[in-house]
């Protein structure tokens, strides 16, 4: 059973229709009555960050920056965060997590106003919860045939570093960066949410051709990527990486047929490159292609957690 | 530094004033603009549960029924959770936590609408976050000279379990359900707040006494508790279990003078057994009293996950 199977059969045990949710399991966050929109983001020490890759701080600050990430896709405005923490004996592990979740708060004027705290006979563990609001949310299901697909950023950094790391070598410093310091989209997301300039949007988490595909599902539409204006990050410089490496946090996103102008005058005002990679058309999944024709999609992309350590990932 | 020590660190660290914001850090949820009351609970296998005495779903109840436990003590009425899962190799593991954490939801009538799911390379991680509404909240710091002090149900059943399974026996039937299925209180906390019955409230899960400790000084009054009065369940059979073992999850609340027969009454509707153990004072911390006056507070109290193991709590 793969990651997402298993994702699957927790939403199918754990989720019935309630009066109290307007939006439940199975996109970036949950959306509640009254304006709520709520995620929690994991991160485990081995399998998300080492602590010889990266400081506590730099572990915290990344998954807070994950779980704002969820609202940012969502188009929703931060309002608080939880955290839980589980670490070995050392209570400055704790302290440096949470100064680094602190950080990522800071960075969008949230404040840390709960959370929970225990001892970990093993890894060190962060559990972030954002809490957000919005009037609507932008879900992955609204991609329509005919709209523009579009991502900001550049990807492949954050798995540039990995490979580097895994590999024995330090990372090139800006894909290190990558994945230390993953960007704040939320201006950006809450800003095309807001000017209606995002249909569908997801977070890039677990790599672009992963998560493209699940708005596909979602949607109920094919996305055509064309990999040759896929924006590869200067710290990977392989577009391998961009299509399949996760957490770089960027969003991806559809756009009305005709916006084009507005979504790049949008990027300039908020000085974040915004890239059209391909289009919605009719069918399902993801189809990559480059000048000469259609690319072949490697593997099925994106990182599983629960997949073997040889197919990719921090093992 | 103990846990309440570095608790206080992370507080300070991650916590700084939010419009959002109407209750911040240091109650048993948080409390947000538009009414929103959320708290989060982490289990952690090794530290709050062992998978030799009770099984994946019963530990998965047991957070579940914790999270509820402190919108319970709030006096707020749960809307919905959120699961983050961390677990070894085998994915039944997830599924079955996930029943667990999603029957404890059932019990109060809210489902799992979302969460976060990774591989551990240690123990099994689970962090339920609970959402629940409320017009206002009662917290920890309203409890008044003059008032009474009561408990829910009956204490130390739970910690008679540990103490048991810790002695290499197998609890008392009645400890063991306990430990593995804490009450839902949650109907009881609501009541008690919609009837203002409540003033000062907190949930029980860390010890009668550490707990009171933590109402007396966030209301700035002493705590006296009869010790003849406290309500020990008879799966404990332990005066000093019930004073100062965790993870009952029973109420404990201050009620104005005079409500004495309205309490009791609310009891009998809700066939849970309040109990008067004591009464609010000019002063500060707990002082324990049999009848023969004064009864020494033989440990700190409460359980601590960064105490050393031999001083308590599961190793």
């Amino acid at each position: 059973m793969d990651e997402n199977e298993l994702v699957r059969r927790l939403v199918s045990i754990g989720w019935r229709g309630s009066r109290a949710v307007r939006l439940g399991p199975g996109d970036d966050a949950a959306f509640l009555r009254g304006g709520l929109v709520l995620s929690t983001d994991l991160a485990v020490e081995g399998v998300h960050f080492r602590l010889d890759w990266v400081s506590a701080e730099e572990a915290g600050f990344r998954a807070g920056a994950a779980a704002l990430s969820d609202l940012a896709a969502m188009g929703a405005v931060p309002e608080a965060l939880l955290v839980s923490l589980a670490v070995p004996g050392d209570p400055s592990l704790a302290e440096a997590l949470q100064r680094g979740v602190r950080n990522a708060g800071d960075r969008v004027g949230v404040a840390i106003i709960g959370g929970d705290l225990s001892r970990s006979p093993g890894p060190a563990v962060v559990d972030v919860v954002a809490a957000g609001r919005a009037r609507t949310v932008v879900t992955r299901g609204a991609a329509e045939v005919g709209q523009g697909v579009w991502v900001s950023g550049s990807l492949g950094g954050a798995a540039a570093a990995v490979a580097a790391w895994l590999a024995g070598r330090e990372p090139h410093r800006r894909a290190r960066e990558r994945f230390a310091a993953p960007p704040d989209r939320v201006p950006l997301g809450v800003a095309l949410a807001a000017d209606g300039l995002a249909c569908a949007m997801i977070d890039v988490s677990d790599g672009l051709v992963a998560d493209a595909r699940r708005v596909a599902a979602a949607s109920g539409v094919m996305i055509r990527i064309a990999t040759d204006a896929v924006p590869v990050d200067a710290g990977a410089g392989d577009l391998n990486l961009a299509l399949e490496g996760g957490e770089d946090y960027e969003l991806m996103f559809t756009a009305p047929a005709g916006t084009e102008s507005r979504i790049r005058a949008l990027g300039q005002e908020m000085a974040v490159t915004l890239t059209r990679i391909g289009r919605v058309e009719e069918g399902t999944g993801v189809v990559l292609e480059d000048d000469r024709g259609r690319h072949p999609v490697r593997s099925r992309g994106g990182y599983d957690h629960f997949a073997p350590p040889d197919t990719g990932g921090i093992p």
